[in-house]
C-alpha cells in the first residue's frame, strides 16, 4: 500500500491496525486446508476478505455515528466525515485488486477465477443489502425473527459464508464440497451473531469485554428483544418496547427488561437457536476428511456451544 | 440489478437515471472499435465503468455537501447520508461483477482478465487519491500547477484512461496500442477539466448550462486561478487570494477575477494548454487505422479545440 496521499492511507492503516480477532481470513485458510488446499495460496483471498470487512466497518461507523471500534477512536471521529468515506472506499478497491493474484497465477482456471470474482462482488453487495435492512429496522417496531435472521445472514453471516467458499474453491474443491463450505460459514455466522445479542445480555463483562445490556441500553433490535416482544403478555410487552434505548435508562430498568428474558425464556430459547446453528455447522464438518483444520474450526464452533452461564 | 431493499437500490436507479454524456462508457466502446473488436463486446466494461463513476458522483456529492447533481437533488440530500455513503458501497460492488463476464466467457484469456481486472481496481483507488487531493487542497494556499495537474490526472483523467485502456483489452490490443489509448484518455481527460474551468470565467451560460465564474464564487482552486496567482503583481494578487470564496461576493468582484485573468494572459496561456493536451491526443490517434470510431473519438476532442469565446 502506497504512503501518499496520507489523507487517504493513514486512516486504513490505522483501521487495519486496531486488531480483532481475524476471524474471516483464517476461515479462508481453514477452508482451502479442509478441501486439501495449499493454505499459502489463499492469503490473496484471506486479506482481501479481511480489507472488505474493515472497510464496512468504517462506513458503518460512520452509520451509526460510533465514537469508538475496538478501543480506538473510530475513523471518522479521528479524522472527520470525508476522510472516513473515502478511505473505505479506497480500502474497498484495494480489496479487489488482491484478487488479481489468482487470475494471474497459473494455478487456477478461468472457471476459478470467475467463481471467486463473484463470490466477492456478490458478498460486499450483500453486506450493503444486510446494512441497509439493519438501518431500516431503527424506522420499523414490528420486525419479526424472520426478518432479523434475514439480516444477520446478509449483514454478518454472509461474508463468513463467502470466507469459507473462497477457501474452498482455491484448494480446488469441487462444487458439493464448496456448498458444504458456504453453509458451515453461513450457520457459524448466525449462530455467533446470536450469541453475540445473548451474551449482551447475559455475559461475562470480564470476559466479554462489553458492558452488560449494551443493546438494551442503546435500544437495538436483537434476536432478544424480537423475540420477547413476540411471547410477552400485554403488559411486560409496554416494558419491553418502551425501556430499552430510553435516554435515562437506570440499571435497575436494564435489570428488569434481562428479568422480562429471563421469565420467558427468552435466553433458554436463544440459547436454543444457537445450539442449533451450531449442530447444522457442526454436521455438515462430517464431510470433511479429519485433518488439523476441521479440528479448529470445530475448536472455534465450540465456542458456541456455551449454554446460559 | 434487485427491486429490495428498495432504501439500498431506490437511490442507484435514481442516480443512474440523472442521465449525464456517458462519455466515460462511450470511450471504452470507441477505444474497442478503434481497436478492431467487437464494440458490442465491451458493453458490460463500458456499463462498469459508467456505475464507478455514478458511485464516486454519489460519495464526492456527501464531500462537497453539494445539494443538487444535473438538476436533480443529491442522493443526500434526497435520502440521508447513510443511505447515500450505502448506496454508493453497492453500485461500487456491482461495478466490480459486471467485469465476471469476461472470466465468464471463451473469448478472453486470463492475461487479458488480469489486465482488466487490474485496470478497473486501479482506476477506482486512483479516483480516490484524487478525491483526497482535491480536499486536501481547500485547506492549502500554495497549490502549485503541477500538483493540480496531479490531482486532474488522477479524479478526473484517471476513469477516462481507464475506459480507453479496457476497451483496448477488450479487443485483444498489443501492449503498444493499448498503451497509445490510454494516453489519449488521459491527455482528453485533462484537456477536458482545464477546458471546465475555462468555460467557468468564459463560457457562454446558454451552452455552458452553468452560472458563469461559479468558481470564482465558490473559491475553487483551478487551472486560472493558480496560475493566476504565479503572475499577478502582489496588489492584484491579494484581490485573487481574497475576492474568490468571499461569502457576499458581488457580481462585479467576479468579474474583477475574470479581468484579472485576462489582464495577465491566464485564458491566454489556459487555452494553450488545452490546446497542448488537444494535440498530444490527437497525434497519438495517427497509431489507429481510420475507422468510424477514430472519426467519432477526433469529433470528441474537437469540442476542446475551441479556443476564447
Amino acid at each position: 500500500m502506497p504512503d501518499t496521499p496520507g489523507e487517504l492511507y493513514d486512516p486504513i492503516r490505522y483501521t487495519l491496525g486496531m486488531g480483532g480477532k481475524r476471524v474471516r481470513p483464517r476461515l479462508v485458510e481453514i477452508a482451502c486446508g479442509m478441501c486439501g488446499g495449499n493454505i499459502d495460496e489463499s492469503v490473496p483471498a484471506a486479506v482481501a476478505i479481511e480489507a472488505l470487512h474493515n472497510f464496512t466497518l468504517i462506513h458503518d461507523d460512520i452509520m451509526d455515528n460510533a465514537d469508538s471500534r475496538r478501543g480506538f477512536m473510530s475513523v471518522h471521529k479521528k479524522w472527520d466525515l470525508s476522510t472516513a468515506i473515502l478511505s473505505g472506499d479506497a480500502l474497498f478497491a484495494y480489496s479487489f485488486s488482491l484478487l488479481t493474484h489468482y487470475s494471474n497465477s497459473e494455478k487456477y482456471d478461468k472457471k476459478q477465477i470467475t467463481k471467486l470474482l463473484q463470490e466477492f462482488s456478490n458478498a460486499a453487495i450483500i453486506v450493503c443489502e444486510g446494512q441497509a435492512r439493519d438501518l431500516s429496522f431503527e424506522q420499523k417496531n414490528d420486525v419479526s425473527l424472520d426478518e432479523y435472521i434475514m439480516m444477520i445472514s446478509q449483514k454478518t453471516a454472509a461474508l463468513l459464508k463467502s470466507a469459507m467458499i473462497m477457501g474452498s474453491i482455491i484448494a480446488g474443491a469441487d462444487d458439493n464440497q464448496i456448498e458444504h463450505a458456504g453453509c458451515i460459514g453461513l450457520y457459524a455466522g448466525l449462530a455467533f451473531q446470536i450469541q453475540d445479542d445473548l451474551l449482551d445480555a447475559i455475559g461475562d463483562p470480564e470476559k466479554f469485554g462489553k458492558k452488560v445490556g449494551g443493546d438494551i441500553i442503546e435500544g437495538k433490535q436483537t434476536y432478544l428483544s424480537i423475540l420477547a416482544k413476540q411471547v410477552a403478555n400485554e403488559e411486560d410487552k409496554i416494558l419491553i418496547m418502551s425501556l430499552p434505548g430510553k435516554p435515562d435508562i437506570t440499571d435497575q430498568e436494564v435489570r428488569t427488561i434481562i428479568d422480562l428474558y429471563k421469565k420467558y425464556d427468552v435466553i433458554e430459547n436463544t440459547s436454543n437457536e444457537i445450539a442449533t446453528y451450531y449442530k447444522k455447522a457442526s454436521d455438515l464438518l462430517k464431510n470433511f476428511p479429519d485433518s488439523e483444520y476441521v479440528h479448529e474450526i470445530k475448536a472455534l464452533l465450540n465456542q458456541l456451544n456455551v449454554r446460559e452461564n
